[in-house]
């Protein structure tokens, strides 16, 4: 029952590659929002074939409409994907999915734990069906411990990881990352994870049930702050600022310029000679309080005080210009309209203009990954909802057009 | 040249599964620090031999010692890794590094851009050797692009990103996110493309280069907040605290508890009604600035003090449980302390307590990547500077003592 060469036209083994690493892949996506969704994103740009189901609503990111903005991020997670409809509440919906999933190597969802499992697609009626499914799962807590049936989404997860309690200033209330670290951090360990399960495959020749939770997927990122709380102990500050999160560099940290701010990392002795430099200051350098590592750490204030003299006087782009001629680890911080036309990133085609039929011209992400060699697929603009029913449901599984009318007729696609 | 069977003992195919997805992989890990050692930290734990090459006097994050508390960030990234030393800039360093690569699957590096192929090491030549070696890098913005040659840490690449930008108050400066966000993405994004490219490689018999930039690998997170900005406009707020980065969801925010913070994220009319139910409010259900998600976006102040109304009167714990128990997503905003007891994590074998030889009895995380069916394999304590000298360059290379002491007494290793 697993799927046969002529249900994957790309498959053939040496021409992979020119069609993406992940040609010939079929992906199931049943996922919603920005975890599931990601990881399914990250296979279409490497070439998968991702059929993403969604209920005949639409998924909550594409129901919501564009209140708070939902357009964009819609678009941003569902490039090259195919859309179809199926309501998997309703007993047609499932059947055809089964049919799908008969055909399919990669089935993805980030249900709260138990959902698919109550509608009769899990995991063990779905690898009973075929063998060669990797399934695929990701949730705030898990499948397995004590929080598995608690509700969560990014901003829980920050909470309970120590995400908030570890961001903002010493002596102000903690806050949030501004990303959702959490979600995205989930969704590229899922992609990772079922990837390794397709390596795996080729090698066993059967699937596997992988799963990440997003609890687990932040935890190491962390590890500055844990260890400055291994460290110290009860010592160690629950917050450290634009400060590295051990406190152990100087100068690291964000400095007010003339249009903003400016941020310096100079870990090494060299970095500080050459700040030292720029801002004309090189005597300073045989300052005991200044010459080591350590002895910089141990007089922290006194050395951002003297960095900061400095960058008060700069625009953001002079400091920066000036620091990274001598390859001082430096940056602006920047605001979010010149992140999107940051020309490092179009230059290298990870941002791209395309025009979206829904949304106009927009700045939208290809994939992280770079297969050199390999060139980046076209990037293909997010299908409208069920804008592939037919293609998937009628030419691939072969339903007429007389089954697909009933079907939305009956609310079933 | 590739690896032979005898030098990969768990590469039998069928066997693979019991010793994790990826037994019989052998990765040289040349990379430091934080990106590249989680990326390696996953294949390890995964079931890969990971390698660990180190410059004789240990890669900066072991070097460093314990100023700002490196010595546990050392610990969770290199965990079931064996640890050898070799000089890459003394020409019989790199003789033996390229007995190593002949045998091996996979070599994780990340230096700056370009270093590896001016010290003769790089993808060209290491392929030359090995045609079926996956040769992975990670760096701050890329090995193409303009900013190819900035150096850049997690702090440069957050406030490059748009991360230091998005986080903390309207009112209040910008704040980085606390954890290391860009350098952990890039990791586990570093972990995904090398996987994706042993897959590869199993249908098309040759390696592959792939890469990935910390800055690429953060972007996405980004979602609503750029979904805001796209939808508003230069009126978009930069920063939103701890509210939705795209202000779509009512109530979502950190309130003030007796005992610190908690966090709610309720996005659908039944968690506001439940909400309502919890503070002893349900007639407020009518309200017309309450009834519907896009009322309450309107109304985020009104809903916001009315929520906290409520928490100033729990504590973090009482709030928690008594939403959670009608599925409001919510929880305490808690510190590392709290973090590193988690009974969900622990629960699951994802951070477990072990007796670290150099540290004592910590905790460490495994892996995120859970493999159903396949177990966790046993979390080995990291390896001391050049702890596998003798069984890697002597037992697996095959060189003597002798050769060894010589190479000690002169530095390269």
């Amino acid at each position: 029952m697993s799927s046969s060469q002529q249900d994957r036209p790309n498959a053939q083994t040496h021409a992979a590659s020119a069609a993406g690493p992940l040609a010939g892949i079929r992906v199931i996506d049943l996922s919603h929002v920005y975890n599931g969704p990601y990881a399914t994103f990250l296979m279409a740009m490497a070439g998968a074939d991702v059929i993403k189901v969604e209920p005949p609503g639409g998924e909550h990111l594409r129901s919501r409409g564009d209140l708070g903005g939902a357009d964009l991020p819609f678009a941003m997670l569902n490039s090259n994907k195919r859309c179809v409809t199926l309501n998997l509440k309703d007993a047609a919906g499932r059947a055809l999915l089964l049919e799908m999933v008969a055909r399919a190597d990669v089935v993805v969802e980030n249900f709260a734990p138990g959902v698919t499992d109550r509608l009769g697609i899990g995991p063990a009626a779905l690898q009973a069906i075929n063998p060669r499914l990797i399934y695929g799962s990701s949730s705030g807590y898990g499948k397995s411990g004590p929080y598995r049936d608690y509700p969560a989404m990014d901003l829980v997860v920050q909470a309970m990881a120590g995400i908030i309690g570890t961001t903002g200033h010493a002596d102000q209330p903690p806050v949030k990352a501004g990303a959702a670290v959490c979600d995205f951090s989930a969704g590229v360990h899922l992609y990772g994870a079922v990837v390794t399960a397709l390596f795996e495959r080729e090698r066993t020749g059967v699937g596997r049930v992988v799963e990440v939770s997003m609890q687990d997927a932040i935890y190491a990122s962390l590890a500055s702050n844990l260890g400055m709380l291994h460290a110290r102990g009860s010592a160690a500050p629950a917050r450290t600022g634009n400060r590295h999160g051990g406190l152990g560099v100087a100068p690291y940290n964000a400095f007010q310029a003339r249009d903003g701010y400016v941020v310096i990392n100079a870990p090494g002795d060299r970095h500080f000679r050459a700040i030292l430099e720029v801002i004309g200051r090189p005597e300073l350098a045989d300052d005991q309080r200044f010459a080591t590592r350590g002895a910089r750490v141990a007089n922290m204030a006194a050395v951002d005080a003297l960095v900061e003299s400095w960058t008060r006087t700069q625009t953001r782009a002079e400091a920066a210009a000036k620091l990274l001629a001598l390859a001082v680890p430096c940056a602006p911080v920047r605001e979010l309209s010149e992140v999107i036309l940051d020309r490092n990133m179009h230059a290298r085609g990870s941002l791209q203009w395309v025009d979206h039929p829904g949304l106009g011209r927009v700045v939208l992400p290809h994939s992280p990954l770079v297969f050199e060699g390999a060139g980046r697929l076209p990037l293909q603009p997010s299908d409208r909802l069920g804008a592939s029913n037919k293609a998937v449901l009628g030419e691939w599984l072969g339903h007429s057009d007389a089954e697909l009318e009933e079907w939305a007729r009956d609310g079933v696609i």
